[in-house]
């Protein structure tokens, strides 16, 4: 069976739990936690030298990181990944656009304050980052005004690369109702067949990191 | 003929100026530079509404926006882009982490040395940076100890995305001799046929901005 290494706090590690669940493969889920450091332990960085989550384990013990890679390699032979290169590029330009602006101001807004300190701890990094993460929410509403889907005219793996920090938004302090856009995509993905909700554990089976690495 | 935007001093633009030297493939540049705020300007912005650098314009007028996916569309049909699904996936891991981890350390601190006020008006933010990049480089180095390539046993586009920014470190305050394998493998990707170093323009016509976009 297959393994994923991540924790359900992780927006990054949610793409993977989402598009797995949308393919239906069965996994079980090592939980590897940024709060505890275990990301850059020696046993995980056995496995993945980028000390990050989310990595994966397939059943031949060969190992593959990375969310927007992951995302590329469980999207083969559907449409998620689009056949025209032209097309594909666009999926990648937004996959990098994700990983570029949006998820280092979301997610380290939200990080911030769910995890690094609260709102008066760090005010002067969340205005500086406030700045950038409503520019990415604008440039996501300005392509959603006109289309209903981030990267082409279905839906592609640039969707689900983009869909959990946005959702999450609200942690962020930023009220995802002000793109209006934005928000009727979000709901555009939670009607998807096979959808799991941020939060949601979609694994058969879950395994503190203890369990699996040892102390 | 293909029109590239982008300035040289730009790590991300010189990737792409890399690629197409390598492929052969002629084009002019229009000049936009970061530090006269040129890439959120409406005009540019009409064109790629991600407000970044590189940015690319083919001859039926249909554009195409980011480093990676620019990599990404220009490689098709070589080995720098491996046919193999998993070798892709890997390449794309890599590429994420430059846009990720890498570019974000490395380039802001050479960006806030030159351009941003330099070191002493910098200082805490360039430490913290320091860590991150010092990071980074010793996952390249741990990778490139045991093998030629980033990516795969062959170049791909993963060693040209991260060939700028890893090339410029001393910029970014790094010395690139603490990191052998890496020094080693720059010299390997500066070996390469058609290789264009940084700074050099490949391009057979400049424009300036406003040239190019009127006043």
């Amino acid at each position: 069976m297959l393994t994923l290494f991540g924790n359900l706090d992780s927006g990054n590690v949610h793409k993977v739990q989402m598009i797995v669940a949308r393919r239906g493969i069965a996994f079980r889920r090592v939980d590897v936690n940024q709060t505890r450091g275990e990301p850059r332990m020696p046993q995980f960085l056995a496995l993945n030298a980028m000390g990050k989550v989310p990595a994966v384990m397939f059943e031949d013990g060969s190992t593959l990181s990375d969310s927007g890679a992951l995302l590329f390699y469980f999207a083969q032979g559907t449409a998620l990944w689009p056949e025209n290169t032209r097309q594909q590029a666009q999926v990648l330009r937004w996959m990098f656009f994700e990983q570029y602006n949006h998820e280092p101001s979301l997610a380290v807004m939200r990080y911030l304050r769910r995890f690094g300190g609260g709102e008066a701890a760090n005010a002067e990094r969340l205005a500086e980052l406030d700045a950038r993460a409503r520019f990415a929410l604008s440039v996501l509403e300005d392509r959603l005004k006109e289309h209903d889907w981030i990267a082409g005219e279905g839906i592609t793996i640039a969707d689900y690369a983009l869909y959990p920090y946005s959702r999450m938004a609200g942690e962020s302090g930023l009220d995802v109702a002000m793109w209006p856009s934005v928000a009727g995509w979000l709901g555009r993905m939670e009607a998807q067949p096979d959808f799991l909700p941020v939060y949601a554990d979609g694994a058969v089976e879950t395994l503190s990191f203890a369990d699996y690495f040892g102390n």
